[in-house]
C-alpha cells in the first residue's frame, strides 16, 4: 500500500502523462468538484472552465492540437491528514501547429490537495508558469501576501 | 480569546499596515524563518531574501523610498490543525518617487500559514500579481499543476 505522499506523487506523474496524451478526462478526474486555479493576469478557474479551455486546447482528437511537453519537479510535499499541500517546479514546452517554434514557460506551482473517499485529488492550485524569456519585474515584496 | 481564522485574518491586517508603513520588522515577524516566496518568472525568495529586498524597497526611512497602497480581499481561509490555507485578491499601487504615475497590480495569492509556539505564521506564499494593464496570455491549462 502506498503512503499519502507516494500517491500525490503518483497523481503528478499521471496529470503530466494525460496532459501530454491530451487526455482531458483523466486529468478532470484528479481535480475536486471545488478545484480552482489562480494564475497570474487571470481570473478565477473553476472545473468547468478547464474542462472547456482544455477540450478547445487538446483539439479533441482534431489534428490542429497544440503538443505539450514538461516536467515538474516536486520541491515539497506535506500531509496534514486528508488535506496536503505541495509546491513544484514546472516546465511545460507548447507547440502549437500555427507556429513552428515551441514556446516554453517555467515556474513554481503551489497547490493544495484534498484526499476525498481515499483517493487524493487538486483542490486549489497557483501556477506561476511564465515565459521563460520574459523580462523579470520586481514585485511589491511588502505586500506579497 | 479570538479563533485561529480570526487570528489568520488578523495576521493579513497587520501585514497590510506595515507594509504601508514600510515597517519591514513588522512584516518579517509574521513569517516562519523557513517561509518561501513564489511569484511569476522569479526564483523562489527566502527570508533573507525577502528582508534584504524590502529594506531596499522601504528606503529605511529615505526620503526615496516608494509608497505602497492596497486591499487584499480574503476569499477562504481554511484551518487544519497547526496549519492552514488562504486565498485572497489582492490589489497593490505603488508610486515610486522616480514616476509620478501610480502602478497598479493586482491577482491572486495562495498562502500556507503555521502556527508555532501559539502564533500564526506566513510559511509558503504564491502571488500572482500582475501589472493591470498587461496583455493577458493562455496558460497551457492541462499543465497548470
Amino acid at each position: 500500500m502506498q503512503s499519502d505522499e507516494q500517491e500525490i506523487r503518483q497523481l503528478v506523474s499521471t496529470w503530466m502523462a494525460a496532459s501530454k496524451a491530451g487526455d482531458v478526462e483523466t486529468v478532470l478526474s484528479l481535480m475536486a468538484d471545488d478545484v480552482i486555479f489562480l494564475m497570474p493576469g487571470q481570473e478565477v478557474m473553476r472545473k468547468a472552465d478547464f474542462a472547456a479551455a482544455a477540450r478547445a486546447q487538446s483539439g479533441e482528437g482534431i489534428k490542429g492540437a497544440s503538443q505539450f511537453d514538461g516536467r515538474s519537479e516536486i520541491q515539497e510535499v506535506k500531509v496534514l491528514g486528508d488535506w496536503a499541500f505541495m509546491w513544484t517546479k514546472l516546465t511545460v514546452i507548447v507547440t502549437s501547429p500555427r507556429d513552428p517554434q515551441p514556446m516554453t514557460r517555467a515556474g513554481y506551482t503551489l497547490s493544495i490537495l484534498q484526499k476525498q473517499r481515499g483517493k487524493w485529488l487538486l483542490a486549489r492550485d497557483a501556477n506561476m508558469l511564465a515565459p521563460v524569456s520574459s523580462k523579470r519585474y520586481l514585485a511589491p515584496l511588502l505586500t506579497a501576501l
